[in-house]
C-alpha cells in the first residue's frame, strides 16, 4: 500500500484521540483532581484535539468506588461536571472493557449523555461479547469504536476472523491496540495494511493506540498513520499504563492541520503533568519495560518490579525469560 | 526501494558501532573512569558489537587537556590501556573532527595503532577538508568514514554534490547523521534511498547515527537499516549529548544475527550507566530537547535549558521560535 500523505501536506480524515484520563488513570488509580481534568478539557479544545477520553464506565458492582479515583466509573454526571453542555468542537468518549461494564444499565441514551463515542475494548476471544456491546452502544445512538488489545498475542486467523465479525457489525472504527508495546514499525505496517483492508470493505476507520516499551509509541503511530490510519491516540506526557503511550506533544509536532496547536500542549504539560511526576507518580520507557515489550509478554511484571524500585535488570530479565 | 531483509531473516552486512564513549562524553566532558571504559569493552566484545568507539582524537593545541577527560584526545597509548592487542573481533574506531584534529601528526599509521576506523566528521561546507582527512588515514591504513552532520540543515543540492565528491574518494562508508533529532521516519526513508543510491554506485556503506529529540532515534535508525543502512551507532542507555542516541538495548533486541547477545548490554547498563544518571549526569528525552528537534535547531538552548532545571517550557518554547 502506498504512503497516504507527505509532510506538506494534511489528511482531514485524521483525528487524534486524548487519552490521559483513561490510560493515565491506570498510573494514579484515577485519581485525577477536578482542576487539572478541567484544563485538560480546556488544552484538548484549544490545541485542536478531536476527542478526549474521560476514563472507563466500570461496573460500581465489580470495583470497589473507595478504592479508585472517580474517572474509573467516568459517569455521565461527572463528565457534565466539567464539560457542561460541551458546546465546543472536541467530542467525548469513554472506554467500556468487555466482562467489566454493566453496560445495559450504565451506558443511557446519547441524547442524554455528554458522551459521544463509546470505545469497546476486548481480546480477541471475547469478540461475541464485544458486539453485544457494540450493538447496545450503537442503538442508544453513539459512535463506536472496538479496540482489540493484546494483538501481538493473537493468532492470525483468529484476527482475521474477528476483522470480519466486526466489518459486519454496526461499529464505526476499529482500532490496533499494541498493548504489550512489543511491535516494530515494519509490523505496524503490514498490520496496518490488514485492518485498512476490512475497513476499506466494509466501510470502517482504523485507529491505532501504541505502548511506548520500545521507544516506539510514536514512531508506530505515525507509521500507522502513513498507512491510512486516521484515529490516533496519544496521552499528555505520554501518560499511560507502563511506559505510557504516544506522547501528544510529539503527534501535534508532526501533524500538519493547521488546526492542530503544539503550545496549549506544552503548557499543559508544564503545569499539570510534570508536577505529577514531581509527586512519585511514574511512567515512560524503563528496561523492565523494554524487557517485557522484548518478549512480547504482559508489562505487570515490569510494573511491580519499578514499583518496588528494582535497579538490578539482568536479575529481572532471567525471571521473566524463565516465565516466558 | 524495497525493504531490505525481514524480521525473520538477518544480514550479515549489518555492523553495530558502540558511541558510548565518543557521543556520551559530550555529555560528562570524556571523564570516564577506566573500569567503565574496560567493562565496556567487555561487554561490547560479549554482546557481539562490532565496532567500539574510544572518543575524539581532538588537537591538544586547541582544547586544554586539565577540561576534559582523557577520552576527548583518546591517543593510542590510552587505548592500549584498555584493549591491549585487541585480541578479539571488536573492532576499534576514533572520531576526528574537521578542524579540531591535527590528523596529520595525531593519527599514525594503522600498523602502530589499535584503531582500525577513523570516522571523520564534517559538515557539508567543509568536505575538502574532511576528504583530505579521508585520504591520509587511507594512506596510513585505516578504514574510514565519513559522517555528513546536521543534514537536515543542508541544502539538497550541496548534499548531492557533497556525496558525489565521497563517492570519488576513498572513504569505505557514509554516514547520514540526523545531528538534531528532527527527522521523522519517512525523511530517513528518503534519505536512505538517496544515500544508498550514490553507495551502491562506488561501492560505499551506508551508516547512521540518530539523536532522539523526537524519540525517533531507535525507530529512525531501524528505518534506515530497512531501506539497506548497514552501519548502525548506538548507546548504552542512549547516552548522548541532549536527547541521546539510538539505544543499544534497543537496537539489540530488535537485530536478529544470533551474534547479537542483549544479556551483556543490560548488565552493564545496570552496573554503569545507571550510577552515572544516580550520579546526576542527564541525558534523554526531555521537552526542549523535543522543542529544538521540532524546530529543527541544535540543541545548544535545550541543554542550557535543561543545566538550568528550567520547567518553564511554554516560556522556552516562546524563546526559541522567536530565535528561529
Amino acid at each position: 500500500m502506498a504512503q497516504k500523505g507527505d509532510l506538506l501536506s494534511f489528511r482531514p480524515d485524521i483525528k487524534v484521540l486524548d487519552a490521559t484520563i483513561r490510560d493515565g488513570g491506570l498510573v494514579n488509580d484515577f485519581y485525577f483532581k477536578d482542576d487539572l481534568v478541567k484544563a485538560l478539557y480546556r488544552a484538548n479544545v484549544k490545541s485542536g484535539v478531536d476527542y478526549m477520553e474521560f476514563g472507563y464506565r466500570a461496573d460500581k458492582e465489580m470495583f470497589d468506588e473507595d478504592k479508585f479515583g472517580k474517572w474509573k466509573f467516568a459517569t455521565d454526571e461527572q463528565i457534565r461536571e466539567i464539560v457542561g453542555e460541551n458546546d465546543t468542537d472536541l467530542k467525548i468518549s469513554i472506554m467500556a472493557d468487555v466482562g467489566r461494564c454493566n453496560y445495559k444499565e450504565d451506558i443511557h441514551e446519547r441524547s442524554e449523555s455528554p458522551v459521544d463515542l463509546v470505545r469497546v475494548a476486548t481480546y480477541v476471544n471475547t469478540m461475541p461479547a464485544a458486539i453485544d456491546m457494540i450493538e447496545d452502544a450503537h442503538r442508544k445512538g453513539y459512535e463506536t469504536t472496538c479496540n482489540i488489545m493484546a494483538l501481538s498475542n493473537a493468532k492470525e486467523s483468529d484476527l482475521d476472523m474477528a476483522l470480519e465479525m466486526l466489518g459486519k457489525s454496526p461499529v464505526d472504527g476499529i482500532y490496533i491496540v499494541d498493548s504489550f508495546g512489543s511491535l516494530f514499525p515494519e509490523q505496524i505496517r503490514r498490520i496496518s495494511e490488514q485492518y485498512m483492508e476490512v475497513g476499506e470493505k466494509y466501510g470502517k476507520y482504523i485507529g491505532m493506540h501504541a505502548h511506548n516499551n520500545q521507544q516506539l509509541a510514536f514512531a508506530n503511530t505515525i507509521e500507522s498513520c502513513s498507512q491510512g490510519v486516521s484515529y490516533l491516540d496519544a496521552t499528555m506526557g505520554g501518560m499511560g499504563r507502563g511506559a505510557g503511550n504516544c506522547s501528544m506533544e510529539l503527534l501535534l509536532g508532526f501533524l500538519k492541520n493547521p488546526k492542530y496547536k503544539l503550545f496549549p500542549v506544552i503548557k499543559f504539560v508544564e503545569k499539570y503533568i510534570e508536577p505529577l511526576r514531581a509527586e512519585g507518580i511514574e511512567w515512560g520507557f524503563a528496561i523492565p519495560y523494554l524487557l517485557t515489550g522484548h518478549l512480547n509478554q504482559h508489562p505487570r511484571a515490569a510494573i511491580a518490579a519499578m514499583k518496588e524500585g528494582r535497579k538490578d535488570y539482568s536479575e529481572f530479565y532471567k525471571e521473566i525469560i524463565d516465565k516466558d
